[in-house]
């Protein structure tokens, strides 16, 4: 909606009332992140335990907590943008289409296999998610409902005519954050545009809960593997700034009376186990569930951790996601699924689903070594505006905020007109 | 709730457990304070104008807020306490008289001069209030309607048969505060009770709005002052660290597309104005209500500031409170209502009303200099189990987690055992 707003981008009075209004308004909706200062220190800083005398003369104690924990707002744009609904309404139509192809290609070894032998030669992390794949197909996939949350990342393609059309750019079948956060944000846009008295676009500003829709997904995977007492595990990590995402799923859940423990893999190592059965315990509470929000890069990964990982996958506890479709989500798997053919051999039968699909492909090209890279990086370079370089990690996920991009991501080029 | 639960609090992981989950509940939900360090730096630290660039190579800037304020939690108990039903009825049904009793004390210039006249001789800021007062009335009142939003704060005090009375302890009539932030808690109390399993008390904690409530009569008065076009003034303070509990009340105003604008008495000073018809505008903006979140303390006037509470006070715009109601709420007019029969005077014919309110009477002994202030020391001093001692601002209100008790507040004691 920023667009056409020119006049109100001039006035930087209002700009920066506008802006402490919108950001109050965030931080008192949760659109919070812990600060990076102290990501990682404890919540608590302490707790006072207030005396007060009482009737017969003995003190009686209650916790009162005071704060010293900060928190800040998440990063926003002060204005909504702009959705031609359109392509909303496609984007919803081909969502269990993507999720239905990243379900195909996980349960298709070969497929994995062919796709990412010459990633798994280069890439030591790929190649010790697939090492963890093959060994649970050998010994035999002991979970028996799998559950993926997955987040599709799209732009607007302007195509010559000046219509818009959805190109997706990613899809993250691990991991996939800010859905907790996203369901907060309607209402800090809504407030910015009822402060400019534009209360008619305020209105039609869409109310958006993926945190209840992730935890749906959650709750029905705990269901399924029906033990009423079983844990949601969720893996995190030691310093997480983005704690206020997931915790609105966990509040979700909670609200379902599943309760989520949250543990990082250097626990798992420590107390966690199988019995006979490969049924998941964590300090000897059974785990229905295990996830992931963590453990999609290689910086997350120890030694200790790449073991914490096997114990989680061999066992029959239901991983969000298994192995098999965290390596669905890599760029390699994602630039094999564009080449002419390949859709209709993953989902045979389906036509109307491989059209929708192959509408928001916006073409990948390699920047591998080699003749194909080369010839994608010299195209770059002689027309850059229609490339997007995109820092890419072979672990799929999400970016994070505080994510800096270490040496090792490759780059892939997503062609897109802006 | 914390009573009977003795085995929790000896249990200090799981108590700090709790607290954790407890502390980023509250955050999430908008329970929060302004850090102590910079309650007053500017909340959009800056604000970054994203560059893209668009089809025809210029470049398009749309405004991405980025986070340096930080907030931090406000200051909670871990567990709801209990209160007998019987005694949240009493104090509900109770309210309305007490609303009554304070409006019928602003209404009495003689009560109010006679019983405030030994404070004025020795209390400035009661002086000064209370010629603003008489200055007023002298040029006749130029406002027609009145609203007081008043806040009781009771304790409950423990008979000899063990049952629990209602006692109340004082009565805020200018910038009550906390209705925004207690509109989040029974969120975080629920957290805390299901975490623990406990969800049939979780189910128990009532739902409570005060922040809508507040809002309500703000709007109220907005209307019958009568100009769609007229905005709500808050006075605010430099520092105010309890921002977030005044946004929840503009967030429930704008929701009804009445715009709140914070000034401070400075601003006033500067940029308000009476017309002819005493009609108060700020910034050439008409102002329907004046809403006080400042001004009842001494340390918030200076000579400037005393000039822009005369102008506001002169005004035809809603004053909420205007001055008479804020004299109202002094602890010597508490004290002088608690004398025998003074009920009786100030709400004739209304026996039933009379009987209500003398029933929540603590009991307030003069800590004044003379022969009526010693006996009470004396008193305090020989059973001190039996008093409280409350800090006590002649100037009313509620303390603020920022208050500091500077050594010109007197102290009164309040009879109530515990």
């Amino acid at each position: 909606m920023a667009t056409g707003w020119g006049s109100l981008l001039q006035d930087e009075q209002q700009l920066e009332e506008l802006a402490r209004q919108a950001v109050d308004r965030a931080l008192a909706e949760g659109v919070l992140l812990r600060t990076s200062q102290e990501p990682s220190s404890s919540d608590v800083s302490f707790i006072l335990m207030h005396r007060i005398p009482s009737v017969n003369g003995s003190q009686f104690s209650f916790p009162l907590l005071m704060a010293i924990l900060v928190v800040s707002y998440a990063p926003f744009t002060l204005f909504p943008s702009l959705v031609p609904s359109a392509l909303l309404e496609q984007a919803y139509a081909v969502q269990m289409d993507f999720n239905l192809l990243v379900d195909a290609v996980s349960q298709n070894a070969a497929f994995l296999e062919q796709t990412l032998s010459s990633t798994i030669k280069r890439d030591n992390f790929t190649a010790h998610l697939f090492d963890i794949h093959k060994q649970v197909l050998k010994e035999g996939i002991a979970q028996t409902v799998f559950l993926g949350l997955n987040r599709s990342d799209y732009m607007f393609q302007r195509n010559a005519d000046g219509s818009a059309a959805l190109k997706q750019i990613e899809i993250n079948t691990i991991s996939a954050s800010f859905g907790g956060l996203a369901s907060r944000t309607p209402a800090v846009h809504r407030h910015v545009l009822n402060v400019l008295g534009k209360t008619k676009e305020a209105a039609k500003i869409l109310s958006n809960n993926p945190s209840k829709g992730l935890a749906m997904g959650i709750a029905k995977a705990w269901e399924l593997y029906g033990s009423a007492n079983a844990r949601v595990l969720l893996i995190a990590q030691e310093k997480e700034r983005n704690i206020f995402d997931q915790r609105a799923i966990e509040n979700e859940l909670l609200a379902r009376n599943i309760h989520v423990i949250r543990r990082k893999f250097e626990d798992v190592s420590e107390k966690g186990s199988l019995d006979q059965d490969r049924r998941l315990f964590m300090d000897d509470q059974e785990v229905a569930v295990v996830y992931f929000r963590d453990g999609y890069m290689p910086s997350h990964y120890s030694l200790q951790n790449w073991g914490a990982r096997l114990l989680l996958e061999r066992s029959c506890a239901v991983k969000c996601p298994d192995i098999a479709t965290q390596l669905a989500g890599t760029k390699k798997v994602q630039q094999e699924l564009s080449r002419s053919g390949m859709l209709e051999v993953l989902l045979p039968g389906q036509p109307e689903a491989v059209a929708r699909l192959r509408a928001t492909f916006a073409g990948l090209y390699s920047l591998d070594m080699g003749e194909e890279g080369d010839q994608a990086i010299t195209e770059a370079i002689a027309a850059p505006s229609c490339f997007v370089l995109k820092p890419q990690r072979e672990g799929g996920g999400s970016v994070k905020p505080s994510d800096d991009y270490s040496p090792d991501h490759r780059l892939t080029a997503t062609h897109e007109k802006l």
